[in-house]
């Protein structure tokens, strides 16, 4: 109990986000403990935990009692571009709230493209009543995530739940009830000759930094009732290579593609993807992280780690994810 | 077996449709029987079941053994207006391929007002990236379906998979697991007051006929994350009063408003719908009926009908549907 009558200090670095919301949420759910906003506390060795979206370089390294990293985010890249990053656990953060979110995402932007939404936008604005009565079902459309971690694996069993084939590919093999399952390497090319839109739900890490790119895009092989494949990215903008994707749908490779995330955010008002007919951009608002939902399991996880007890899903240094 | 060796025929009465790939599908499915396509056929003795879509008037009540009327739409309203119409069983389509093509189209269309499709699409248009910081999660949007039957309780049940909250409201009580399940004209004040969005699933009826009007939007009391309820109607263009929906678009009673179906088809060019900045318009693409999926059962129970089993999915004369 010694701990708790004298609990550490938690530092908040976010970067891009303000942070009085996550303040007023620290103060209502951890009023034992007090919240410093970065640049304060430099090198304050009453600080024990750090909440981070994008943490400020070499800050984190220089707190000389700092037992672990929360991210408010689901991916930790922003916090390995660290170079000084000390060695502590990094704690992920997994919500429902924010995995729900996510799917809501996934779902609402592959029944957009499975049911032509951007065609039937065009006929309204000319004023043209026309039917595709070609329309194929769910049931006749693979979807194929990549990457079946928490959200990959939500996202997979609500596309069942709306009738879609759906199939996943992870760097390490997954078993996901009704969908079919690849993995590593060898399971690449026939998870992407067989997919009609694929959902792109990676981790960045070095080995999947421009995954999207256009020997990908060759092996994508499946034409079915949608045409040449679609793509969905909702995970990291540094996954994609963004030449190789405007190249993939001028010459037909790719029919179509939803980006929310973009190797620079905010998107340059100069980028050819805001004006491109067969792009849907937006702003990197698939599922935010909401204070509200993310607080609270983050402080228990604290407190219990202070009692002794060991953190929980804690991200793998190695893979980086 | 003595019917079977001399089956009877089969009309083909459709509407706007082209009836080359029905005809087809029943020269497949149904070798032993004939068919012949209205005006063809007309008092002809030896066709016993008419497959139709806003049949002609009359021409149905001219024949002279007409055993049964096999709607090829989920509606049967198409089959009321015939003033001559004869007194034999009227069979609506129940396809599970119908009805889940149905539930795509109410889940993305819910999915793109809770998802803020129309502000993000505005956004890319202007090369704006902004995320609304506020959007509030599935879990806290009541969608409301208005129509119990297979299609709005399938619906019902993919929404509840995605994480809203779902009601229902019906002529007649009914039941359906995790669903608050309103009825009859007393459960409809508790229904309008608790629904984020309302999805319009209805049969058109008598007592249906432009039910979404003024008195109705008024009614609508919630004013949730979303603002002002939301309107999505994919049942018949008859069930709403256009001049109402326009008005309570423009003094904010309702925020936004879907429409698969019009009062008069194809929505004429000149239609304030088209262009109106709350308004999605899609040409009665909800749920295509599609000969593949509809034609097997349909054979399947006329052919039992002449064995002597009873026909089901009957409509209810009295109630209209």
């Amino acid at each position: 109990m010694s701990e708790n009558n004298n609990p550490g200090r938690i530092l908040l670095s976010l970067t891009g986000w303000a942070p009085d919301v996550w303040l007023k949420q620290l103060a209502e759910t951890a009023p034992h403990r007090k919240t410093v906003v970065e640049p304060e506390g430099e090198s304050d060795p009453s600080i024990e935990y750090a909440v981070v979206w994008k943490p400020r370089p070499k800050a984190l390294g220089k707190l000389p009692r700092l037992k672990a990293i929360f991210s408010v985010g689901a991916g930790v890249d922003h916090v390995f571009s660290d170079p000084d990053l000390p060695d502590v656990p990094i704690v992920r953060v997994v919500s429902p709230d924010l995995t729900a979110r996510m799917s809501e995402y996934v779902v609402w932007q592959v029944l957009d493209h499975h049911r032509l939404g951007p065609r039937y936008r065009q006929q309204q604005l000319d004023r043209i009543w026309e039917e595709d009565r070609d329309q194929p079902a769910a049931s006749e459309i693979s979807v194929g995530i990549m990457g079946l971690g928490e959200l990959g694996t939500d996202a997979a069993l609500k596309l069942r739940c709306l009738g879609f084939k759906v199939s996943g590919w992870s760097r390490t093999a997954k078993n996901v009830e009704g969908v079919i399952c690849h993995a590593g390497s060898e399971g690449l090319d026939p998870f992407l000759a067989t997919s009609d839109i694929i959902v792109v739900l990676l981790p960045l890490t070095p080995d999947t930094r421009e995954i999207l790119n256009k020997d990908l895009f060759a092996r994508m092989t499946k034409r079915g009732p949608l045409g040449a494949p679609i793509l969905i990215n909702a995970g990291r903008g540094g996954l994609q290579n963004e030449a190789d994707i405007l190249n993939a749908l001028d010459t037909g490779q790719l029919s179509a593609v939803t980006l929310d995330v973009f190797q620079q955010e905010p998107l340059p008002a100069d980028s050819p993807f805001w004006a491109h007919p067969k792009v849907t951009v937006t702003p990197h608002s698939a599922a935010a992280s909401m204070p509200a939902s993310l607080i609270g399991p983050m402080v228990a996880q604290m407190d219990a780690h202070d009692r002794g007890e060991p953190l929980t899903n804690l991200v793998d240094r190695k893979a980086g994810y």
